[in-house]
């Protein structure tokens, strides 16, 4: 077979056999097919797309690339999260030991930030101590012992979509539903999870602007999910402003806390509500929706879910005396206040540029080596929709130095848009979606 | 500038600037761009094509990436032939030799065969001794005395082009306009030609099919050369049935003898005599077409343009004498008649089977450093339209072995149709095609 000839087919919008397909797949990974060659099929499947049977066969391939766990050994039911990306969200340090406090295990894998948005990572590295890196069979332990464990991708799970992703990633074929959903499900169908609930972001400050190309993706990828055996339920959430009130490492830690401890913003809080409670549904520790949301409810407002964390920082080697003394927190050396001008009612606020200016800050990177400044940030003092006084402060930058916050000040006057009238925005949870072909194959 | 954002433009269907295409081939070149870039941009630039800006910057991209030759001394005009590739297309063989007695100088830089189609290299190469490799000192030497010299393409001349063929070769992005365009004309306008003419096949032995895919790349091409100061016109030529009744390297070499003695098919007069009639009238050597037909015929019928091939022969290393004595070309040890079975018209011979099935035999190559049998192929009897008597010769198979030529029968039985009337055929030359733009830039 010469994989010229099956460039040329997807090339032509033709389905490749899965047999086809896992040749090409097979040759990638012991070198007969170029990375030339991988690219541009990838570029091929970017315009041509991939049909059911072609991305069940990828996915597949992804997930025998490795290792795959399991936790089918009837203690507690596997579960876990994925977040498409978006500005402030900061959505698993919360539920992470909030499900685990419900009696749910979380052997949580997550990425680090990407272009303006930030990422589990180095969120949590911006605790003291807290260590990312820990191997499987220590994951493994902290796992049994909390309930819940955080790391990174791991080179033993689905090695195929590491070096499919870094390629995607140099020659523009990231933004293919194809490739996005098999690259997401095989992960966490090689996690061992029972069940997995997709927060799938639309709007400004999310990769997929529409809502019709979210729900596209997030349709494609519970009906993968399905089809590999594991439930899936998602939800289209709005990421027109930020979520929550913090943007920035140590300050979004602070803001989990906070809203671990019962308080925090109301929109991250029913977020996470609804993501937990749909994972809770699930796997069948609570009969439906509204019961799952009052026992997660009560699990924030009693601190027992904040004591999880403080356990979880401790096991990864962390300080857990944060969850007490959010001080202890890196902080920047700069504090400035932006405050308005004038009255009015605060009309939005763009995630994208927020993101934007703090990866500028440093909280983000701009190339894959560069440090990440863990105490720079945003912190909101308005949500949209509220009305405002003459001189009220509108957001406060944390820069490391004095440049930096003039710059970031600059932004927030540009992302910050005050008017006379509110104007409309997009619901918070928009849609729900599970697969409604309960097929399995 | 981010050479994957560069990608991304042209994905998403934009045109980037002169500046920026010429950066992402820089880079290319001095490897800062990866193949696998370069291989993604090829596929993008399938789907998206690109515009007159970007396209005549690739083009003069690959002129500068080498030498340019220049012919522009006052001496005899410098004009050169290229056609898109076809079944027992020897136009080349006879068109050189016949320029030059016109008092023309072709420089020409031949191709080898690909897939089903022949190359004027291999060719060239059936005759004993002859040396298509000679360096450009040698060939500009012959040239000056002969009027014509032919080799290969050298790494001296656009040499980009070289390496992004070979790259297209094997990402299934060799059928873009374009990127066939700017090869083309960026090699002739390397070549410090005047004129150029370009045989535009289409039909089921030629690479476009449909006349307007053929027409398509014809514009392109044309307007490509105009751009750069290059006069082309282009014919579209039927290859639905091979061109002349020979296909095979020596087989052909003594059907061009037999033209350029003032013999041979009349399909293959035909197109020679147009397309280098096509050259007289560009440069000016003569002031119309028909003039321009009347001194070719008399070139080809007076033997001084045989007399031309023997001495391109000799001073390229062969034997000239195979002018006067095709026997002294290679033979093949085997030679089986096919004989009609039934009376009736032949309606078609299909040249892409036939193309198919002389590689089969050896004439052509399966992969790029397969040897080629000089002296087998196809020697045909009938032309299409002709009516046939039961027991009258087909074709004569010119074979290796007995296995060979038995396949090869095989072939020539679905290749040849048979039927009680004839059937409708495209026009030999189906249309002319200038640059209606004169505006050069």
């Amino acid at each position: 077979m010469l994989f010229s000839t099956l460039i040329e087919r997807k090339r032509d919008g033709h389905a490749l056999e899965p047999g086809e397909l896992r040749a090409l797949l097979d040759g990638y990974l012991s070198g007969h097919l170029a990375e030339y060659q991988m690219s541009a099929f990838l570029m091929a499947v970017y315009f041509r797309g991939l049909d059911p049977l072609e991305l069940a066969e990828l996915t597949r391939a992804i997930i025998e690339s490795g290792t795959r766990l399991d936790f089918s050994d009837g203690e507690r039911p596997a579960v876990d999260k994925h977040s498409t990306g978006g500005v402030g969200d900061k959505v698993s340090l919360i539920l992470a030991p909030l499900l685990a406090e419900a009696g749910l295990r979380v052997p949580m894998m997550s990425g680090r930030g990407l272009g303006h948005t930030g990422g589990t990572l180095d969120k949590l590295e911006s605790i003291p101590g807290f260590d990312v890196r820990i191997g499987l069979d220590r994951f493994g332990d902290i796992l049994a012992d909390v309930g819940c464990a955080m790391i990174g991708q791991t080179p033993d799970i689905a090695p195929l979509d590491g070096r499919l992703y870094a390629l995607r990633d140099v020659t523009g074929t990231v933004p293919a539903i194809p490739l996005i959903a098999s690259s997401i499900i095989s992960k966490k169908v090689a996690e061992g999870v029972s069940a997995l609930v997709l927060d799938v972001k639309f709007g400004g400050g999310a990769f997929m602007t529409e809502p019709d190309d979210a729900r596209d993706l997030a349709r494609v990828m519970v009906r993968l999910a399905a089809a590999e055996g594991l439930t899936a339920t998602a939800l289209l959430t709005a990421m027109a402003a930020p979520l929550g009130r913090t943007v920035g490492n140590a300050l979004e830690v602070a803001e989990s806390i906070a809203c671990l401890a019962g308080g925090g913003p109301a929109d991250l809080r029913e977020v996470t509500i609804e993501l937990s409670a749909e994972l809770m549904v699930a796997v069948g520790v609570e009969g439906d929706l509204p019961a799952a949301r009052t026992r997660l409810g009560g699990l924030l407002d009693s601190g027992a879910a904040l004591e999880r964390f403080a356990r979880l920082i401790e096991r990864q080697g962390g300080e857990p005396r944060v969850v007490e003394h959010p001080d202890l927190l890196p902080a920047a050396a700069l504090q400035r206040v932006m405050e308005t001008s004038d009255a009015g009612v605060v009309q939005a606020i763009d995630a994208r540029a927020v993101g934007l200016a703090s990866v500028e800050l440093g909280a983000g990177r701009r190339r894959v080596d560069d440090p990440v400044d863990p105490a720079v940030g945003f912190e909101f003092h308005i949500d949209v929709g509220d009305r405002i006084d003459r001189g009220q402060p509108l957001v406060t930058v944390h820069a490391a130095d004095g440049h930096g916050a003039e710059l970031a000040l600059d932004r927030m006057a540009e992302a910050i848009r005050i008017g006379e009238d509110p104007e409309p925005v997009p619901p918070l949870i928009l849609e729900r979606i599970e697969a409604t072909d309960r097929g399995r194959r």
